[in-house]
């Protein structure tokens, strides 16, 4: 059994009108739709909610982390985005979408600004850039997303473990749409697709690459594994 | 002083009346162009040349080695590729260019298949992914090449050191363009651009690319250093 | 059920009494012997079998090649070499044992020299330097081998995806004992214990890390992914 | 010239004995003596200067920061360790010296842990695992320190960008002693020897690799180069 949180701010589907109509149940109830499956355990968590969803108790519950944030980052409570931070690093896994780049939890993790280029409003073609990785199986060599926002390079991140996609826009940027990182026994995907004006989270291979994701971050341990500080007994005379 | 050899196959400007319209004098003689400077010393080599343009003595006076090939890959020896990777795995710099991903060197260098997707006549917009790296210095944001083959993903390359460019193409591909890679002591850099029936190698940007790589895959060591196999003497009782 | 082959050059257990009152049907029957269970299906090739063990068949039909070799890396063909770096690039999962460090099929697959320090005779000390990684899993902090050959750095090899196991040597030298690396849709585990003169793969942590690598080697995939050429469709106006 | 600024806690050399009779004016001027150099400027700082040394004006002219805390790590104020991370990332150089490696900014900038094994009072032997890197320039293949405190894996680190340094413990442990990290514009260097009890910065070697280390994390860059949002204009039609 695989225990998938999914973590979302849920404002712009309550406040914004045409955000609702997309999205009636908050897009992380959309994500949870497409991942069900005899051998996931969903929870839903949101900012809104007591401790903005987040405890100790769920996370050790929790293998597998999504997260949907955008505007409201900077609300997320440092305890939170510090415990988040390490349960990753002992081995939860941690998947962040589109604009969470910018969120607490993954930019400690990356230790670096994650900035980008971006833009409303265009039309993205997302190739597969490692087409062996556990994430990319069964897509097809690329697909095209009528509608989604543009990200695009300089991405200020670091060097990742795989290039999985890369995204090409209509309106003329490039940049490293899916990529995969190890932080202690964590194992991240960063997907950029998931701008919530635009029904992305609908399309078929978007869900096909969260589903992978989830098994691919998803360790199969039975037991969190702490880095710890060890003050060791002296081997050799 | 930076000993800079370039090597060329040198074909198609010699059987090809339109690409001779652009480089009269050869690929590896417009480079040579562009890179003079007070403190580079230029030679040519290439593949109608005794010994392919290659020895042991030529080689272990270049700094940075430059590398255009593209239809006559195969009838380079085995014997002279491999002189190439063992001077690279010692400190020779090298920058391999454009159809150069299939060259011997450059795959027995990466240790893959090199393979990619490509077409004739698109145009490029090359982004700039390290607007950090040295490589990159002097560059603006992206820049557009009119006219350029297009390599696109998946390019079957191991983990880079370092992404430097991205392209995107107009025929709607990507693709990771500016590679940086470390094998032994050798610095390496890998740039797609520079299809032989276009100007490629005149445009401003590209020069300043190539002009910047070569000073940051040249080590400034007085001495190779090659990596031995050590009988070891026992250190401790 | 995952087809693993076992390719050893089978000479020193052939020619030396000592080594074959260790390994009496050599080291790939004492592989064999430790990693059989229902779902592994075991084939042996060695060097002296016709085509050196290896054919275009046999390989197809192998999930996970593990090669030990050692003195006799010449006399692999070119040919075979070459095929086995093919199949490893289209996702057969490769195990290098011990002196395999110097195969022809490791070396193309890393692009450097693969050179290092050794002495005979010495003890070792394995230490986990990623202990959440799969290829540790069950494995103490550190275990001891009383005799094993010393590999020492500087190990020239290209950056390594993780570095799983450092080991300790009593004369005084460490070395980057347990490696992956990725090449196109091959995943590649090198494990520096194994010289033929000591008893180390009867050792039961060293069984334990061999049986973790080839299910962490083996992709699950149900074919090969080799990376083509393609030459491709414009998909944009 | 290159604007070096050296931060120390300076807590146990003002307030243990033995501490102090090793480095009477802090081991901050004792590092400041041996990298003095024509091209070279210092400044020092320390935790109990006003604003513990570190100001927006300071940073912006600090070309390379070298850091040593230990056991007060914790009253660097998160203002000031997020300074310093932002300067890092857009290219200031960062040289994390010893216990640095559990200093807020290091962590920050990894993302992970940073937890290790420790034992007091070892001896170490240093091997070069990067005979080409320019931090290496100069070092023999190995070298003793006499007294070390031992660090050992497993080290809680991200993937590094190259393995300089490896350290052998005479009391059975092995670690990556040296390393290479990139985040952002900014080139990082750890380096594992320094514990406050020992003359180890009186080390003839260890002082050529921090002179090394200095100049190879300075860019040589006119600016810094933060990599900024940008909300891009649409470039295609």
């Amino acid at each position: 059994m695989i225990r998938v949180t999914i973590w979302n701010e849920n404002v712009h589907e309550r406040t914004q009108e045409h955000v609702k109509a997309i999205y009636p149940g908050g897009i992380h109830k959309c994500i949870g739709e497409f991942l069900a499956a005899d051998d996931i355990a969903l929870r839903y968590a949101t900012l809104d909610m007591p401790g903005q969803g987040l405890s100790e108790e769920i996370l050790q519950n929790t293998d597998v982390l999504i997260w949907w944030g955008h505007m409201h980052h900077d609300e997320v409570t440092d305890e939170n985005a510090a415990m988040v931070v390490r349960h990753v690093q002992e081995g939860m896994g941690f998947v962040a979408l589109h604009s969470a780049h910018h969120s607490k939890p993954f930019r400690w993790l990356m230790g670096t600004s994650c900035n980008l280029r971006w833009r409303h409003g265009d039309r993205e073609r997302i190739w597969c850039a490692s087409p062996w990785h556990p994430i990319a199986k069964g897509l097809p060599e690329q697909f095209e997303l009528p509608r989604e926002e543009m990200y695009g390079e300089a991405f200020d991140i670091p060097r990742p473990d795989d290039v999985v996609f890369l995204g090409w826009f209509a309106g003329g940027e490039a940049f490293r749409s899916g990529l995969t990182f190890t932080r202690g026994a964590g194992k991240i995907f960063y997907f950029q697709p998931g701008h919530e004006e635009y029904p992305v989270y609908k399309d078929e291979n978007v869900r096909k690459i969260i589903r992978n994701a989830v098994r691919w971050v998803h360790q199969g341990r039975e037991a969190r594994c702490p880095m710890p500080v060890i003050m060791g007994e002296k081997l050799e005379p």
